[in-house]
């Protein structure tokens, strides 16, 4: 089937390679609304539950199959794995498919996309939630729900695999909003990747001072509980996600650690008055920052 | 009525200086326990919410009078305004009663409690919960309960002081946690005041990104949320924490530094295995602190 004619959902077949969060949670979202729903995965336990809870049609646990008998590939894994997929796809379909990835950065995907044979009608996409945890016993249909779907239009979306990406998010309850893949980059470094690296260099300094302190974790409450989460993410993501956006990641850490220089000027300067304003104005954009959150809705 | 003739809670005078969100919460909690429950607040609207619902039986404006007759007083302002009102204890109250403050830092408020006269009895006290949000209208009867209250004993503690406020923290739920006030400085300064400011330089550098990027905030969800929390807690009561623990603070922000200078040459150097290494040592923390927050209960 060329990418050009696309089915409506119920009559497509839909494979998802990877069962973690992002796409255990699509496949139960999409389960009641796909024709043929099937999944790659490497874990045998991950395949076994698919299977037995009903997620999907079929499991599979290699990624040529999966892709073999779809008309729509949704590749929900790591990003150097999705990259490595893409890199295959045109050996394995002769006569191309549709092409839809959740990874957490888009550039290098998008250029991948980019350089698949015209026959393919590909879409880079990354869901804007998540959990710290991963792995299919977590997913939940309603992780879409609501939430920001980034899309990246490639040299390969055609109107057919952009109209069937887009009631496929409607299928999930996720909201799309269309970025270029290098804005979403430079956006993700500081609302997602900087919060990473700010929760995981809190959690590498606290388990430290853990080590001697004893009642160090009787004493943390929910704001550490919080602001500690986000460095429980998956080091085989993250890893990916920094050889893939390195650049935006450390201009966000170098702004970072000007910002942190002034703030340790200003305590040892003692001028409390200029601190107190500055402590304000934190306290201010928070506000202004969860009116702009609530107005979304 | 001297401090060593401990009444129990029921017919014990209790006033609770400020009905903000600790204050109000305890409130609630100890009301249906307590004698008679009076508060002391600044804030017109505050007290005649107060009085409205029921919170307490009597509100006044004027911390003197509300001293003036209580068994127990318990402080639960900012710092500052804590440590002005222990300074005139002595004026307000030539026979002592008993004081037990909520205050953030506790190394000043119990050096002044230790220089209060010998008829007063009094104990340092923080619990280790609280919402970035402040107010009475958000206090909950349930705020304190399964939460660690840190104790810290003075010159002034006395048995029977000691033991009403156990009986008290019994009634809110609360577990006690004896620390000296150094420790609990110490501690607090790494899961507490160490978050918030990484908290507010994420929120810095993101405001300031969102006033040029128009789609940031679409673009942020729960892992930004949970990370930028802090940064909307009170300007007010982080002054006085600054003020009066500012050298704990700096030391581990300037420990922050190194670790952030070291993370900077890492993802500059381009050696993603040793990357690899550091993110996956911190997922490992996540999950022993994970554990010891699960095995506390």
């Amino acid at each position: 089937m060329s990418a050009s004619q696309t089915p409506p959902l119920h009559s497509t077949r839909i494979c998802i390679i990877g069962l973690g969060l992002m796409g255990g949670s699509l496949a139960l979202a999409l389960k009641p609304h796909a024709g043929r729903l099937t999944a790659v995965d490497t874990d045998e336990a991950t395949r076994q539950q698919a299977l037995a809870q009903g997620i999907v049609d079929e499991v599979m646990d290699d990624v040529a199959s999966g892709v073999g008998e779809a008309d729509l590939v949704v590749l929900a894994t790591p990003v150097s794995a999705i990259l490595d997929i893409i890199a295959a796809l045109p050996g394995w379909r002769r006569k191309g498919c549709m092409v839809l990835d959740l990874g957490s950065t888009k550039q290098e995907i998008c250029a991948a996309m980019d350089s698949l044979p015209p026959s393919f009608g590909a879409m880079g996409g990354h869901p804007m939630c998540g959990k710290e945890t991963s792995g299919l016993a977590r997913a939940e249909a309603d992780l879409y729900r609501d939430q920001t779907f980034v899309l990246c239009r490639t040299a390969r979306t055609d109107a057919g695999t952009e109209s069937l990406v887009l009631t496929l998010l409607r299928a999930a309850g996720a909201r799309a909003l269309f970025l270029q893949p290098e804005e979403h980059d430079r956006l993700v470094a500081m609302v997602s990747h900087l919060p990473y690296f700010l929760s995981a260099l809190l959690m590498q300094q606290a388990a430290d001072a853990g080590e001697r302190e004893r009642e160090l974790w009787s004493v943390s409450a929910s704001g550490f509980r919080d602001t500690a989460r986000l460095s429980g993410s998956s080091a085989h993501m993250l890893k990916d996600i920094v050889r893939t956006n390195r650049s935006a990641i450390l201009r966000a850490l170098e702004r970072h650690a000007d910002d942190l220089e002034a703030l340790i000027a200003l305590l040892e300067s003692g001028d409390d008055e200029t601190l107190g304003d500055w402590l304000r104005a934190r306290q201010q954009e928070y506000e202004r920052y969860r009116r702009a959150r609530a107005n979304r809705r």
